[in-house]
C-alpha cells in the first residue's frame, strides 16, 4: 500500500509565497514517502505520492481528496471548486474508465451525490470482489498550453531539470531546454525563452499568454526538490497546464533510484590552488626517464627544458647515469636532496606504479604522466592502480597519455613536442595530443601569446575544472580556452566555470557534438559524450563561450583578451564597402549583435564626414573611394560619441587609401582615444589585394582583431566577447 | 453572383490517374472562373468558385453540393457518404452559425431531411428578407495530419509552391519549405521531407503515417494551377487534412491580381552566348576615357590591360590625345577601323550615355560600366537611359559601378584594379566591388587558379544568369562561384543554374541572409533581399551549393574543382590524431557526410597495419607514433578497396613521420593510384606546429586540400564537393 493513504488531506499543505516560491516546510513528508517505497523495494512512486510530493514543494497539482461517502464526497467537491472529476479508487479496479469508474465535469454537490453512488454501483457491477476505498474528487483542470516540466539524472552533470512545450511535434522537433538543479528563478525564467517555440508561451493568435512567473516557480521548485532528494533519479510532469491562471501538474511520475552516485575525488578548492601552483610553476622539477639518447621521449623533455630557458633546478632520474645533459642525475626521487614541485614522466607505463609511490614517498605534490598504455588502450586497471597511488600519497596526476604541458611565464616547457616561447595571457588546453599540437602550430603562426597550454588526456586525475581552479587565481591568464572530448564531472565543471567566468572569459570547443563524433570520441578515449543538448544549456547557464570549431577556440583564444568589455549593446558598423557592410550585418545577427539604431543627430554628425551618395545609418557606408580622412572622421566620431559601445570596420582596398595607411591611422585614432580615456572593441574585416594580410597583422597586434577576406571571423569574435561580457553580468 | 451557380455537380468532374496526378481536362472552367470574376471586378474567388478550380486540377476537396430541397439534399447526401455537413447558402447571411445555418455530423438521410428544414426555418427567422438559396451539403472530413499547402508569387522567382504544417506551432517555428512552381512529383516529396517536423507524417507515437503520394500529387496539382494561371497570386489550402486515405483540403482562398507582371529582358540562349563571348573573350577592345596622367581610371584600366600580357588589339578613346600608353588614339570608337568587341567605359556617369550610343552605332556587343554615379546614389533615370539605349542598339552592360572583370586565358585585366595572372578553373563573380577585391587578395594569397573574376555592380543588365551561361560552354571553366545581393529575375537565375549546376559546381552567397544584412543590401544596391527560406530551398531546388560565409564561398572555389567526383556516399577517416578524428566525425555530420560502416573484412585489413591499440572501424585510428609506412598502407587501402569511396585524412605532427614526408606519401600513393586508374577525393586536415602550413601547401597543389589546424573547413569542401554530386545526380 502507497504512503498516501496513511495522510489526511489536512496534513498536505504548503506555505507559499506570493511569486509561487514554496516554503518548504515539510520535507520530512519527502522524506516518509521516499523511505516507505524504498521498503516496499519500489522504484518509483505512485500517482497519488507523487502528488504529496509535489504539494510539500509547493509544485501545483490539481486538488483532490478520497472521499468514503457522498456526502464527504460532495463537501470535499465544494472545498475544490466545481467542475470536478469523480474516479473509483480500488486496488482491484486498474482500468477505472473500463469499470465506469470515471465521471468528468461534474458540475455542483447534488450530481456529485448522484455521481459517488453510479461509480460504487458500477464498480460493483465491474467487479464485485473488489476492495472499494471509496472516490476520488478531483479539480478538473485544463486549457492553456500544454508543457512539460521533468527532471533527469545526468551521469556527468547529475541533477538537471528540464522544461519545453507539450505535444508530438515538440518531441519530434527535440525543442527542450535543461539547467543545472538547483536552478534559479532566473535560470527558469531563461527556460521559458530558451525553446525555439517561446512564444507560444506569450500567446500567439489571440491566444492569452501563461503566467510566466508561476511556470518559472513551479521549474525552480522541481529543481530543488530532485536536488534535496537525489534518489529522485527522473521526474515528469506531464503535461502542465500553464495559462494566465498559474501552472498546473496534470500528471506526476516519480522514479527513484537508491543505489549511492560514484563519489568523485573532489579536493578543495584550496587545495587545488596549492598543488597546481606547485605543478604549474614549479621551483624544482625532476624528469623520471630523463635521456641523453637522442629520438628518446625522455630526451626530448630535458631538452625543451633547458633549451626553453627554464630557469629553476633540473632533476633527471634515471637508474644508471650520473649525469644528463649536464645535470646531475639520481636513481630515484627519494636521492634529490631537498622538495621537488613536480616529477614529469618519461618512462614506459610498465614503470610508472613503482616510480609513482617513490615520488608519493617524496612527497611530490603532482605528477605529468606522458606515457601511454593506460586506460586509452584497455588497461583501465593499470590507471586505476595509479590513481590509488596518487589518492594514498595526495599526488596530482596529469594525464596519463598527454604531452605534457607548457608555461611561458616562466619559460617551462615539460613537453615532448618544440618549444614554446611566445609569452601572452591566453591559457588553453586540450584532451588529445593532436588538438594540442593544432594549439601549438596556430599560436606560433599567428603570433598569439600565451600562458599555457596543458594536454589532458586520459584526464584520470586533474581535469578542467582544476585548470580553470588555477588559471583563476593566475596572474598570467586573461582567458582560458579549452578542449575536451567529455567532461569527467560535469557538475565540478559547472560550479567552477560559472564562478570563473564571472572574472576571465573560458571558452570550450566540446568535440563529439553529433552521434558520429561522440561514436568516435569514446572509441578514442572512452569518452561520455552526453546529450549535447545538455553541454549547450549547461555552458550557457555558467556563463561558459561554446566554440563551434576549433578555428573557433582558436581565434577567440587570440581574439577576446585583445578587445576591452564593451560598455553597451550598441555596435556600429563602418565601412568603405557597402558589400562588406551587408556580409557584416548578416554576421551581426549571426552572432547575436544589435546594430545601433541611429540617432537622427548622431547619423546627420556622420553624413557630414561621407559623400553624398554614401549611406549613413548602420553600416555607415562611406563609400570605396574615400581618403584616409574619411577613414579618421568616421572612427574618432565613432569612438567619441558615448552612445556607440563597438565597433566594426570594413576596409575595401583602394589606392587613395592603401591598406597599411588604413591599419596606421587606426591605431593612431584608437590611441589618440585611449590617451582620452576612451576604450572601446573595435575588429576589422579587410578587403583587398594580398597587402590587406599585413595590415591585418599590424591592427591586430595593435589590439584589432582583424582578417583579411573574411566579414564572418571578426564578428564572431566581437560577438563572443558580448557573450562573455553579458554572463559575466558586465553589461 | 459567383460562377459556381452556373455550374452542375456533374459537370466538376476531373479524371484522375491511379497516383493522384490530374489530367487536365477543363481548363476552360477556370479560364471562365477567372474571367468572370476579373469581370466583376474582384481580386479574390469564392469559396466554391476555389473549389470548383481545385476539382479541375485534381485538388481533392470535400464532396459537396447545392440542395433546394429536403430531398435533393437527403439524395445528395446519399451520394457524398455520411456524415456529412449541412450549410445555409444566402448572399445575405454572412454569419451562418449565428444564424442557426449549419448542422455537423449529420448521419442519415432522415436527419438531413430533418436538418434541411431546421436550416430553413433558422435563416428565416434570423432574417425574414434573406434570399434562401438552399442548403449546401458537404463531406464532412477531419482527422490525421492537418497540413498547409499554399502557393505565393515572389518578385524575384515568380510563382512558388509552398508546404507547412497547420497549427500556431508551425507557424511560430517558420517551418514552411518552398519550391519553384511548377515542381515535378519529386520536387513535391522532397518538399514532405524539407521541413524540421517531416516525422509527423511518417506517423509517429503510433499515428499513422499520410499517403505520401496523395498529398505530393496535391502539391505537385497546386503548382501547376498557379503557372498554368499567372494571375493566381496567391493560393492558400489550409489546413488541409492528410491522413493515410489521402489528402483533401478543408478550406480554399484564391486571390487574384490581373496586373501583368513587368517582363524583363531575356534573351535566348543562344544570343546570351554570342555576346558573353566576345565581352568576355574579345580580339579588339576600345578604353573609353583611357588616359596618361597616373592616378586615373582610364589610365589603371590601360596599365592592366597592358601590363597583363593581352595580345589583342586596345584602342585609346580620348577627345583630344593622338596615342596613349604607345596605341594610337582615337575620338570616338566610330572613328576606329574594323570590329570592336568590348567597350570598357572610364568616363564621369554624365558621359556615359552618350559614348554608349556611339557604341551602339559602332555595333559594339557589350559594355563594360566602370563609372558609379547611377541608380546605386538614387540616380534611376541615368541608369534607365542608358539601359533603353542598350536596348536599342543590342548592347549587353556590364554594370555600372564596378571595378571591371578578369579573364585570365586571354590575360584580360578590363579593370582598374591590380592585374590578376594566376590561371585556374574557377570563375568567381561578385555584385560589391568590395568583395570582388576580397576575391583577388584571396586568390592571389591562395593560389588560387582563377579563370574569370566579374564584377557586376548594379547589375543592370547582365547578371548572374547571363555569367552562369556563358561559363557553362566556356572550356576555360569549371566551378562557378558568385557573391550577390539579390537575383534580378530569380527565375531566370534558377532556370539556368538547374541546367548548368548539372555539368558544373555552381556556388552562391548570398549576402542580405538576416533582416539586418537585408536593410544594409537595400540601403547598399537596393537589393530586395527577399525571403531567405525561398533563396534556401530554390538554391537546393536548382543544385545550387550555397556558401554561408565569404571564407566558404572562397574555400568551396578553390578546392571543389581540386576534388574527382566521387562515386559514391562512403567516406572514410584516417587518422593519426584521436581527437581530429572525433571532430572530423562532427565535420561530417555538419556537411551531411555517411561514415561509411566498415565491413569486417576491411576493419581486418586496416588492423593490420595499424597498432593494436589503434582503433580500427571508422574513424581508422592508426595512432600518433606511427611512422610513414603506417599512413602508406592505410592510405594505400583506403583508396584501393572500391567500397570506400573518398577519403578524410587527419595528419598529427610526429619526428617519427614530420609534415613534409607526410605530405609527400600522401602525394605518393595518391599518384601511384591514379596510375592504376584510381581516383577519389582526399582532404587533410593537419594538426601540428608551423611546418604544417608548408605541407597542407604542398598538398593543395598536388590535387589534396589541405589545411592545417582546422578539422572543419576541409571536410566542409567535401561536403560541399558531395552536394553538388548527389544535386548532379552523379551519386
Amino acid at each position: 500500500m502507497a504512503y498516501e493513504d496513511t495522510l489526511s488531506l489536512k496534513e498536505r499543505g504548503t506555505a507559499h509565497t506570493p511569486d509561487g516560491h514554496a516554503q518548504v516546510a515539510n520535507k520530512d513528508v519527502v522524506r516518509h514517502i521516499l523511505d516507505h517505497a524504498k521498503a516496499e523495494g519500489r522504484t518509483s512512486l505512485t500517482a497519488p505520492e507523487g502528488k504529496l510530493v509535489c504539494d510539500v514543494y509547493g509544485i501545483s497539482v490539481p486538488k483532490e481528496a478520497l472521499a468514503t461517502t457522498a456526502t464527504e464526497a460532495a463537501q470535499f467537491a465544494t472545498e475544490i471548486g466545481f467542475p470536478v472529476v469523480l474516479k473509483i479508487v480500488s486496488p482491484e479496479i486498474l482500468h477505472k474508465t473500463e469499470a465506469g469508474g470515471v465521471l468528468v465535469g461534474v458540475k455542483n454537490a447534488a450530481d456529485v451525490v448522484q455521481g459517488f453512488a453510479t461509480i460504487m454501483e458500477n464498480a460493483k457491477r465491474y467487479n464485485a470482489q473488489a476492495n472499494l476505498l471509496g472516490v476520488q474528487v478531483q479539480q478538473m483542470i485544463g486549457g492553456g498550453q500544454e508543457v512539460i516540466v521533468g527532471a533527469v539524472t545526468d551521469p556527468s552533470f547529475g541533477k538537471l531539470v528540464a522544461f519545453g512545450l507539450g505535444g508530438v511535434l515538440v518531441e519530434v522537433l527535440k525543442d527542450i531546454t535543461f539547467r543545472l538543479a538547483p536552478a534559479t528563478r532566473d535560470d527558469a525564467r531563461s527556460m521559458l525563452d530558451g525553446i525555439a517555440a517561446a512564444e507560444m508561451l506569450k500567446g500567439v493568435r489571440g491566444g492569452e499568454p501563461v503566467d510566466r512567473e508561476a511556470l518559472a516557480g513551479l521549474i525552480e521548485n522541481v529543481s530543488r526538490l530532485v536536488s534535496d532528494f537525489p534518489e529522485i533519479s527522473e521526474l515528469d510532469l506531464n503535461p502542465v497546464f500553464a495559462s494566465k491562471r498559474g501552472a498546473i501538474a496534470a500528471d506526476v511520475r516519480i522514479v527513484l533510484d537508491f543505489e549511492p552516485p560514484v563519489e568523485r575525488y573532489r579536493p578543495s578548492q584550496e587545495d587545488i590552488v596549492r598543488q597546481m601552483n606547485r605543478i604549474m610553476k614549479p621551483d624544482r622539477v625532476a624528469v623520471i626517464g630523463a635521456s641523453a639518447e637522442d629520438g628518446k621521449i625522455g630526451n626530448s623533455v630535458m631538452k625543451n627544458l633547458i633549451n626553453g630557458g627554464y630557469q629553476g633546478e633540473i632533476y633527471p632520474i634515471h637508474p644508471k647515469a650520473d649525469e644528463i645533459m649536464g645535470r646531475k642525475a639520481y636513481k630515484s626521487v627519494l636521492d634529490v636532496p631537498g622538495d621537488i614541485d613536480v616529477a614529469v614522466f618519461a618512462i614506459p607505463a610498465k614503470f610508472v606504479a613503482g616510480a609513482l609511490t617513490e615520488v608519493g614517498k617524496k612527497g611530490i605534490p603532482g605528477a605529468v604522466l606522458i606515457p601511454s598504455g593506460f586506460a586509452e588502450t584497455g588497461n583501465v586497471e593499470g590507471q586505476q592502480e595509479i590513481v590509488a597511488i596518487a589518492r594514498e600519497y595526495d599526488i596530482r596526476l596529469m594525464g596519463p597519455n598527454i604531452y605534457g604541458f607548457y608555461y611561458t611565464p616562466k619559460n617551462l616547457c615539460a613537453t615532448f613536442c618544440t618549444p614554446y616561447d611566445v609569452q601572452g595571457k591566453a591559457a588553453l588546453s586540450s584532451q588529445s595530443g593532436g588538438i594540442g599540437m593544432a594549439i601549438i602550430g596556430f599560436s606560433r603562426s599567428a603570433k598569439m601569446g600565451v600562458s599555457a597550454i596543458v594536454g589532458l588526456g586520459n584526464k584520470s586525475d586533474i581535469d578542467e575544472d582544476d585548470l580553470l581552479t588555477f588559471f583563476e587565481q593566475d596572474e598570467n591568464t586573461d582567458i582560458i580556452a579549452q578542449h575536451c572530448e567529455d567532461l569527467k564531472d560535469g557538475r565540478a565543471f559547472a560550479e567552477t566555470a560559472a564562478r570563473v567566468s564571472k572574472k576571465k572569459p573560458v571558452v570550450v570547443l566540446k568535440a563529439g557534438r553529433t552521434s558520429l563524433g561522440a561514436r568516435a570520441a569514446s572509441s578514442h578515449t572512452g569518452a561520455l559524450a552526453g546529450n549535447d543538448r545538455i553541454y549547450e544549456d549547461v555552458f550557457k547557464q555558467c556563463g561558459v563561450i561554446r566554440a563551434r570549431s576549433l578555428r573557433d577556440l582558436l581565434e577567440f583564444a587570440r581574439g577576446i583578451p585583445k578587445l576591452p568589455t564593451p560598455k553597451g549593446e550598441n555596435v556600429v558598423i563602418i565601412t568603405g564597402a557597402g558589400g562588406s557592410g551587408v556580409l557584416l550585418s548578416d554576421a551581426c545577427v549571426d552572432n547575436r549583435l544589435s546594430l545601433m539604431t541611429m540617432p537622427a543627430d548622431l547619423d546627420a554628425a556622420f553624413r557630414k564626414f561621407i559623400p553624398p551618395f554614401g549611406a549613413a545609418g548602420n553600416p555607415v557606408d562611406i563609400t570605396g573611394g574615400e581618403p584616409p580622412s574619411t577613414y579618421q572622421n568616421t572612427i574618432r566620431l565613432g569612438l567619441e560619441d558615448p552612445r556607440i559601445h563597438s565597433i566594426i570596420l570594413g576596409y575595401w582596398h583602394t589606392i587613395i587609401t592603401p591598406p597599411m595607411v588604413f591599419a596606421r591611422l587606426v591605431v593612431e585614432v584608437k590611441e589618440e582615444m585611449k590617451a582620452r580615456g576612451i576604450e572601446k572593441p573595435i575588429v576589422a574585416s579587410l578587403a583587398g589585394d594580398v597587402q590587406v594580410e599585413e595590415a591585418a597583422e599590424y591592427l591586430y597586434a595593435h589590439g584589432v582583431p582583424a582578417y583579411a577576406y573574411s566579414t564572418e571571423i571578426p564578428v564572431a569574435v566581437l560577438g563572443a566577447k558580448y557573450q562573455w561580457a553579458r554572463g559575466a553580468g558586465l553589461i
